[in-house]
């Protein structure tokens, strides 16, 4: 499956132009749009150095790219056991409130000490440092989610030895907000949903209420970030940062966020891992083909990078449900596989998912909707069961459902029925697939293949050494002079002196009005 | 000269859908842009229907599509006279300041009432209307200055006989901010200026309070339109009906008017008139050729469309100015050629703008600072010198200065000093060369030629029957909703609340306190 409308971008957009990229990517699923756009400004003839550290969980080297490796303090089993940590948070039905609330915040603790670790090995390398700032860079393409996880080391780190340097973001959004802030770009909470709510576009007048307090507490959240001063940098702050980027790729659209004001320089690359640009195998495929190939159709199971086992009595469910339809399921699972497997099941450590999407007979796609999964299942037309399990997945999900492309589980208190249930929905009530069908004409349906999209954006930052024409005014403008609060005070007082004279001129007349009858 | 970066679109981007599209244009240089649009849409195998009166400015046939005509009741002479109108303004050095405001006022009366009786004279056609609503067309592509200037009439037409269309607006801007509005897109007054003011993005205070106070005129303005009812459809406001448009094309780009918060159904297309698409005769080319070669080169002089002759005393001061410059000028100019014309100087009835700009010896470009003319200046990369006469022209000619591209020197009051000290400016100091040159660069290097682009959204609307994914939720909410006004009013009076509870709580516990001490 090819993009239908997909632009024809000439090879060498700049001519003669050939620049030298810096890539500090982010890793797990962030990992693979900033490959896939490393990989293409390479093969068109730039050079480019991504740095990463010598253990990761999916980042490595490439066909078109350098990599620079930096050593870590850890290895691949501490990798794992952070990625297994994900099975307390989904044996949540079984444990108390205080033990939930501990699973989630053990987990967000790890990961961010995790990248912590991972940047400030970058940071204190002298020799990688002193390397990089030889090099003459154009420009650098980055996942400022690390900037923002690894609290300010990297900040520190590419403002010390890369200042200057133009950037190009590419992430699926921070969560406080601080992307739209460090933009300029205007949210108003009224029709624009924040993350953890997972309200949609249209909300009542209580959700509205709960989207502006949770607008409130994520700008709270979000500016001790602004703030932190780690080496006596303490005036640049994030939100300084960030507005000197030149802008930012999202990893999303109008449909998986809804419409809402966006800045010339933020550009919609939603679906860069759409395209199928490497077939299977003729065999593999021919073999996947044979097994999948049924009257009723198969089913495509996947929960993400992260996650690839589960806990046992979930495992059990899950089972248990898919023995119950006629379908055939292919499950990616690492673990060891369970004695009782129907027959209808395949489970594979690794499956190609993009491929097995765009199969005539699938029939619907389980999905931890992470925003990879979801472009794929939307590009391909299948409708979905959602099975969120943390980050933006909750909110991904639900908006996804409010389009009525799908319906949304909750994995740790799954049931047979419920499964069941939503299967049964998706694969049988012809309105989920007319859903996804009319919302994949309008996604592929775009001037350009996101993925050239990205790279044309960095290579315009490349060759014009950033993109200043974009950025807007706003930038230097404090809070108060933004929303002309100043103005409005003047105003305010104009008019309050206005009516004051006026009541006193009045009043002064009517004195007199009433002293003059008196006397007459 | 053609777009370094041109994107290839394919040829038909739906495969074998063939549309039918309604093109109801405007006249003057609003036509330039809805032609090119409307001829490429039909070369791509669409049927496009043209509904232009019988007698106007520039509307005419083309060869990719079907004109339909209707009689009106005015002629080719009614149309000079009201064309000839801008002499009184061009005299204003001479007239007194009540005389200014009159001439002022009587040729925007003028043109209103004439764009009113052409949308009467296609509103009650009963049988173009008639003919009209039996066709099947697919969207209507408009430019709804017609629609706003012609105070509801056509507002009435396109709601009675072609409702629920989706509809395309292509446009440069409507003055008093209505397509902003009816996009729900947020303008922020402090560092997007207003038309009529002249700002550019960056204000001092009392700039935006000026700019603040405009907003607010210009809503008020607005407002009366959005409730305008002719034939009972009250309840159908201008709002409305804009909100129900599914994109608009925006003639500009992020450097004719400044970076701002732009909605994902609005478009930049800035530059259409720029790409050569059927150069000059080479007789022709050759003969222009080798008048305007010589070492010091030429400068073009046009004022649009709607000025080809000028008042005798500004005409006089103009030829001096251009007597004492080394370069050859080409001036566009319908009048009859004065007899004391420089050797230097080639009045011509027409003149190829585009295609001279583009001319390697060209060293300057005097003109109105309409957006086409600017727009091939700066495409072509020549320093400026703009006289505006009105319109759009005072604010863009204002913002190009301020990119350091040109000078603008006010017509009624020229002198043959203030001429040659601009035309000086701009040719011999090279600041202006290298910043239009740097803008240039910026304003071709694009993902798509703004055409395609338009073609591309006119096309998507068609074949979708609309673009609803692109709307957004904002529509949907009242002001007080939008402002979450409600919620804030909820906030304060919580916060009140607590506040004065607490306050009451503590007065208690204060007056027992002492209570118990006195008892003490």
């Amino acid at each position: 499956m090819t993009f239908l409308l997909l632009g024809n971008l000439p090879e060498s957009p700049s001519g003669s132009f050939f620049g030298h990229l810096l890539v500090i990517p982010m890793d797990g699923s962030h990992w693979m749009d900033l490959k896939a756009v490393a990989e293409e400004i390479g093969r068109r003839g730039h050079q480019v150095t991504v740095v990463i550290p010598e253990v990761s969980v999916r980042m490595g080297p490439g066909k078109h790219y350098k990599t620079l490796t930096y050593p870590v303090p850890y290895d691949k089993e501490r990798i794992d056991s952070l990625l297994s940590m994900h099975m307390d948070v989904l044996r949540q039905s079984t444990q108390s409130f205080m033990e939930k609330i501990n699973s989630r915040f053990s987990q967000i603790k790890n990961i961010t000490s995790f990248i912590h670790t991972t940047a400030e090995s970058l940071l204190f390398n002298a020799s990688v440092i002193s390397h990089l700032s030889q090099q003459h860079f154009d420009a650098v393409l980055t996942d400022p989610m690390y900037l923002v996880l690894s609290c300010s080391w990297l900040h520190v780190f590419l403002l010390k030895s890369l200042s200057g340097l133009p950037t190009v973001n590419l992430l699926r959004v921070i969560p406080c907000g601080l992307d739209t802030k460090s933009a300029a770009c205007p949210a108003p909470p009224s029709y624009v949903p924040r993350f953890f709510t997972k309200f949609t576009d249209k909300m009542n007048f209580w959700q509205r209420v709960i989207n502006t307090l949770v607008t409130l507490t994520l700008h709270c959240m979000s500016s001790p970030l602004s703030v932190l001063s780690f080496l006596s940098l303490s005036t640049v702050t994030f939100n300084v940062l960030l507005s000197k980027y030149c802008g930012t790729l999202y990893r999303t659209d109008s449909i998986l966020d809804f419409p809402r004001p966006l800045m010339p320089n933020m550009v919609f690359v939603g679906g860069i891992s759409c395209n199928i640009r490497n077939p299977l195998p003729q065999v593999r495929e021919a073999e996947t083909d044979s097994w999948v190939s049924g009257e009723h159709g198969f089913v495509v199971f996947t929960l993400g990078t992260a996650v690839s086992v589960l806990p046992e009595e979930i495992t059990a469910v899950l089972l248990e449900a898919f023995r119950q339809i006629p379908q055939k399921v292919i499950w990616r699972y690492t673990g060891p596989v369970p004695d009782d497997v129907p027959e209808n099941v395949k489970m594979m450590e690794w499956v190609p998912q993009n491929e097995l999407l765009a199969h005539h007979g699938v029939r619907a796609f389980i999905t931890h909707a992470g925003s990879h999964g979801l472009y794929e299942g939307l590009c391909h037309a299948v409708p979905m069961v959602m099975m969120p399990l943390g980050g933006d997945q909750p909110d991904n999900a639900q908006r996804m459902a409010s389009r009525g492309v799908g319906v949304v589980l909750d994995i740790t208190t799954i049931t047979v029925e419920t499964l069941l249930q939503g299967l049964n929905d998706v694969i049988n009530n012809s309105s989920y697939k007319e859903s996804v069908e009319k919302l994949s004409a309008f996604h592929k349906d775009r001037p350009f293949d996101p993925l050239e999209l990205s790279v044309y954006w960095t290579e315009f930052v490349m060759r014009h050494k950033g993109a200043t024409h974009l950025r807007a005014a706003a930038h230097d403008l404090n809070w108060v002079q933004y929303h002309c609060l100043d103005v409005l005070a003047l105003l305010a007082t104009v008019v309050l002196l206005v009516v004051m004279v006026t009541m006193r001129c009045m009043r002064l007349c009517l004195r007199k009005l009433s002293r003059k009858r008196k006397q007459d």
